[in-house]
């Protein structure tokens, strides 16, 4: 198998004023990783056709295959295609197949279309058009010599579905290898302890390869295996996500692609036929939102309390004056009572509740940083202390998700108890 | 004045996999674009010795200032500091300033020292010293011949403080040129309204510059001003913000740098001695935590709800069983009813409420992306509807941030009756 290298030039002016974050480089690095291709350099260079020629040249005289993006609209600031192919040498032409899809495309939005839109329509000889079903440029496979130029439009809605439908299919066969990668989700373990766990596996990892990362609250382990066919790539990485299963057990909440922890909570509530309440004080609904994130969260989810006052953790959630006199708003006391359910409401069977101080400063004594979750499922307690670090915003997103976090394992301990007890 | 060219070289085997994105990149184009610096390209390039010689070398050759991020950490893969010495030709030595540093770092941390760390204290010759309170590596500035590489760690709590206290006055005395930038932040405009609006201010711009940003449901117009004092830089905004300030009125909803939308709406509740509450559905407490988000929102916000379901509507927010069946939980009815008020949680003078159907799928004929949302300011109410694109996260971000919106436009009215009606 010989590797192929891939570089990425992201053209846009806007991207050097720091108007906006280049995510098209990080999405195209990371599925290029996936499909095992190594990225030695990322690029990015303005809407200038001297610079932009400098940029293309030094990256396809040290790359296999360059995918750019951006520089692909109607105006005489978008230089990217005539440029490489001016690089490759190669004539444009009008595209026919792309002039209609263009035509089309402005009749079904009721715009008028102007003549400078057909220059997205002009294709270098020799090239793949890659269709665009989001917007009116299509992207272009250009051949330069032995190497590849793989334009794509600019806009993330455009070059993604671009690049999943077919560029990824177009690069598989470059590399003549099939990579298949299956991400092991993991919480209620440290990055550093996860590691450590799997020590021996990241050492001696050739094919497949293990790759951790780290999300607030959670580990994700990626195993890539690549082959020469499919069923051969699933076969190289089923033994080592099942040795990973082995070692993380009830650590893992998912090994699908498209689960989130939330989503990993949402389902275990189904699952146990269960009924969700929020009461939250410093995370204030971010707990409630990540739940109504998943699409038909509204079979466990019904309601929701922020309760960030004293007055309304009494009125609202029942919390006792003298509960929150004698061991103030943020306490093990307080959490509890705000997690043992109310009448007013719907019925709940599990409820969550969140206490914290987030700071920026420091109240009455209380560090910044110092939070109590407790999660009550059908009557059984559990309330945790937590020490937060950095600023409010990332103190009350590690309390969201720790607070998803205690009610992932509270419910599973509730449903083992349940079958098995 | 002479025109400074400054490069941005990322550093990090991290970002060529895509497991992080370059935010690191923006955040200091966007800052050098404000102190009125060109960057004419970006590169990012992995821990490889070799590939960063390549990447530095070509970077020093074509820019005056070449800012260097990642690479400063103490094991063997941190290689920036080390390579960059070398093209430049200056050796290594021990800053003992730097080893202190290391050693309390480490002993407030409670952590015990071992001796790679002290490679973070070594110092090519004739450079400055950039200190770090965030972390162990410090930054440093590495005369090149004519050029200078600013090196600076790559993880953004330490490199942010570090650009902003040490590395923009050095900039500003290089550049010989005084930068002034104001931002006007605008909401209940759309972007290319807001651009017609001053079309002839930004067609006739040279010094200020007058750039716009969209972000959702918000335009942002930056002024920059370039002079040779900091007085005279501030005396060349001063009259376009004026200009800008006339034609948006009251759409204007700060021209401060740390005002949020949210930090806006806080301070209008607080002017007005009203506290407030939050009702929500679709977005299921993402207003609430979106106010909390202000640091003091404690003073304005005492409660919210969140009724997601029908039942919790009723229970909760008291909206009436036939009215639910009449119009359904997506309607004006239902809004206006969330928004009532009751008598469960501490009394609000400003109730919101927001109802919508975020999808991914339509149901029982309402489409996705309809949202009302209700406000009620002191009996008075107003009702809008929203018919928001994208998928479920974006809708439910358009509605949050809608909210503020209409919280705002609300509370305005109110305070200005308040004042002359």
């Amino acid at each position: 198998m010989k590797e192929v290298i891939v570089e990425i030039v992201s053209v846009g002016t806007e991207i050097l004023l720091g108007n906006i974050v280049n995510t098209n480089a990080q999405f195209l690095s990371e599925r290029l990783a996936d499909l095992g291709l190594s990225v030695f350099y990322q690029q990015v260079v303005g809407d200038n056709k001297e610079r932009l020629k400098e940029a293309a040249g030094l990256a396809l005289n040290r790359s296999d295959v360059v995918i750019f993006t951006g520089g692909l609209g109607p105006t005489d600031d978008d230089l990217t295609k005539e440029t490489v192919a001016e690089l490759a040498g190669k004539k444009l032409s009008l595209h026919e197949e792309s002039k209609e899809r263009i035509e089309t495309y402005f009749k079904k939005k009721n715009v008028e279309i102007t003549e400078n839109n057909f220059k997205q329509a002009m294709i270098p000889e020799d090239s793949i058009v890659l269709k665009n079903d989001n917007g009116t440029a299509p992207g272009v496979i250009i051949p330069c010599g032995e190497k590849k130029a793989i334009l794509l439009p600019g806009p993330p809605n455009e070059l993604i579905p671009m690049f999943n439908e077919s560029v990824v299919p177009y690069l598989k066969k470059l590399s003549g290898r099939v990579f298949y990668s299956q991400t092991v989700k993991i919480c209620s373990v440290g990055e550093s302890k996860a590691e450590t766990i799997i020590k021996d596996l990241i050492d001696n990892q050739t094919n497949p390869t293990i790759a951790t990362y780290a999300k607030t609250g959670e580990v994700h382990i990626r195993v890539t295996g690549s082959a020469e066919t499919e069923e051969e790539a699933h076969r190289i990485v089923k033994p080592v996500v099942k040795e990973i299963k082995t070692r993380f057990g009830n650590n893992i909440y998912t090994t699908l692609a498209d689960v989130t922890l939330e989503k990993a909570v949402v389902d275990l509530l189904e699952a146990g036929s269960l009924k969700v309440q929020t009461v939250e004080s410093c995370t204030g609904g971010m707990v409630a939102a990540r739940l109504i994130n998943v699409p038909g969260a509204s079979n466990v989810f019904k309601s929701g309390l922020v309760t960030y006052s004293n007055k309304a953790k009494r009125k609202l959630a029942g919390v006792k004056k003298a509960t929150l006199n004698k061991y103030t708003a943020v306490s093990e006391q307080t959490a509890k009572e705000m997690a043992k359910g109310t009448d007013l409401g719907p019925k709940a069977d599990v409820i969550v509740s969140v206490t914290g101080y987030a700071g920026p400063d420091e109240e009455d004594g209380t560090p910044v940083g110092l939070v109590y979750i407790a999660c009550n499922v059908c009557g059984k307690m559990t309330v945790k202390e937590f020490n937060f670090t950095g600023n409010r915003a990332k103190i009350r997103e590690s309390a969201t998700v720790n607070a998803l976090i205690l009610m992932r394992e509270c419910i599973l301990e509730y449903l083992s108890e349940k079958t098995f007890g």
